[in-house]
């Protein structure tokens, strides 16, 4: 028997909303049907929309919210002027204990804000970050930080690597996740001093944490490790750099392929593989990038992608809640709390001890 | 009419050195009968090797070279103790104007070391950087840098860019290159300090640079700018993130036409277009980097690359060398620091207005 989900949608978030959301909320719904949505929008528009999509109307309930923060909104600014958004109120339905969850393709920065804002951070961590996972060589890996913290020390960087290791373990299923930080090298002493102070904590602390050590950039698509961990400036141009390689791929393939007459008749045979290939680095199927750290489940869809993609971004939040994820990072960060307080009695006790060597 | 080059070569650098070494040199000698090299490092060896490439020794010198740096040797440690070494004698003899460009295999740190120690900096510019040049859907880009500095100030980002505009103008032929800063989003707010920084300098500075302002990781596939400045950290991950990518999509690519009879007959077909596809991304044609902003040129080949990739990266030290990318880059330095003299003395004026109000 499984528990009757409710997921919070921010309907009008996202380039092709209220549209692309209805379409994968009616997805999302014939795949589960035990799902229950609340819709936050234009009350109008959605209940005539739901009209020509059943599942959907079957399982939500539209709550009408009169704003819309903007693509281009900073964040600060929708914080404040946005109580009334579809976004706001639909963060404000799991921060009231409403929904398990909420989904918006809205304004990134604005979510992460709001979100941070309205559910707070869970003990233990400072920040949040973004997470996501994507295909390797060997299977699927999570990567964190995405762009929700440009600058982090080594406290952050050790905490993500808990939330991507509990992720790693509850949602992608890895029995014991192997964790690397993304460095421009794998020996000991390459990097910055936040790479490095993180691999020491890693490697001290008392969490079952398997760390592999560091990894670099082309580990990421090998898939040496299941959890890649890193500040959210490189994080974030890492994954488009990638994203920007497999279109480039793509292209190229295409013109390859259309540029001959024999490229052409072999495409044509091996249509049926190459269709398969091209499923494979399909966007929409890795699409839902989790808000981790929160004290509420929050998955942000890409806002240019169509009903498929944010169906799956609705599957990301199902799996999250379903796995008890919050509850995993709790456990852990519990430790982690635990860990640091032993290092700071540590140092105290050092500090005395050599207080006349530090003094002079 | 073009002046005869002479190149010095480190032949013991590199996984496979100094047979592929050899096999570069033949390869660019056949090519460029007017090259001449020096090749140093172990006399016997070298010129038993000799004998098989012909073209190699009609336009080599050997020059003795007792000892190696080692792939796994600490930079400060090949500075000391390697002045013996193949790489810092070939270094040497471009510092003592024997030759006019240097490339070497070996280990990146130590080469960037000994050459930043033998040749010094060019004047105008702090630090050296490590740029290469990759395809992208429009044509070809320049990216630096790529690993030589971890951390960087806006000023290191501003030379950064004067070096790759020029690069892009002299070798590859752009004549109004754009300059891009690697950021994670195009606003003007977006990233870290530094970024920020840089980016205000390029706007005011008196040198005809066409900034474009802050790209994003897919734009470097894409091909938006023709130069992309970035920090070593960064740059050395955005780099091998995109080479993983190659190697993964073509793993994918070569499982899925070979799972299935339709996908084998297809690709069998569609050969010789899928063949110049996969030429399109041999890492070979790519090979050598460049270390730039040194009063001397020095290319550094992969160290895993065999005689053909050797040969190109031999290629690109002929093309810095013919288009006198180093004399460019000081004619642009010399308008830097023309731009920095006048920013100190505006400044200097500021504070003699404003130094009741910074007093109090």
């Amino acid at each position: 028997m499984t528990t009757r989900l409710t997921l919070s949608i921010d309907a009008m978030g996202g380039d092709n909303a209220p549209d692309m959301v209805i379409d994968g909320v009616e997805a999302a719904a014939k795949q589960n049907p035990e799902l229950r949505f609340l819709l936050f929008g234009d009350e109008t528009r959605l209940n005539e929309m739901l009209q020509s999509h059943p599942a959907a109307l079957a399982s939500s309930v539209v709550r009408h919210a009169p704003d819309v923060i903007g693509s281009g909104d900073k964040p600060a600014v929708a914080l404040r002027g946005g109580r009334q958004s579809s976004m706001r109120l639909a963060i404000n339905a799991v921060g009231d204990g409403e929904a398990d969850a909420v989904i918006s393709a809205g304004n990134t920065g604005a979510l992460m804000a709001i979100a941070k804002f309205v559910l707070k951070t869970l003990p233990g961590i400072d920040r949040p970050a973004i997470a996501t996972f994507f295909p390797t060589m060997r299977s699927q890996s999570v990567m964190l930080d995405l762009g929700a913290n440009i600058e982090c020390d080594a406290n952050n960087l050790m905490q993500f690597a808990v939330m991507g290791e509990v992720f790693a373990r509850n949602v992608l299923n890895c029995e014991h996740p192997s964790v690397g930080i993304l460095n421009v090298g794998a020996e000991n002493l390459k990097g910055n001093k936040e790479v490095r102070d993180a691999a020491e904590m890693l490697q001290q602390t008392h969490l079952p944490i398997h760390f592999h050590g560091f990894v670099e950039g082309d580990d990421i698509a090998k898939g040496t490790v299941d959890v890649i961990v890193t500040d959210g400036f490189t994080g974030n141009i890492a994954l488009k750099t990638a994203e920007g390689m497999a279109s480039m791929f793509g292209f190229f393939l295409r013109s390859a392929l259309t540029s001959s007459i024999f490229g052409k008749i072999g495409a044509l045979i091996a249509r049926p593989a190459l269709l398969k290939f091209k499923a494979k680095f399909d966007p929409r199927l890795y699409n839902g990038a989790m808000f981790v750290g929160l004290n509420g489940i929050c998955v942000k869809s890409h806002g240019g992608t169509d009903g498929f993609g944010f169906a799956n971004a609705i599957g990301v939040a199902v799996n999250l809640v379903r796995n008890n994820f919050n509850e995993g990072i709790k456990e852990d960060c519990a430790q982690l709390l635990e860990d640091r307080d032993a290092a700071i009695l540590a140092a105290g006790e050092g500090d005395t001890d050599n207080s006349e060597a530090a003094a002079g």
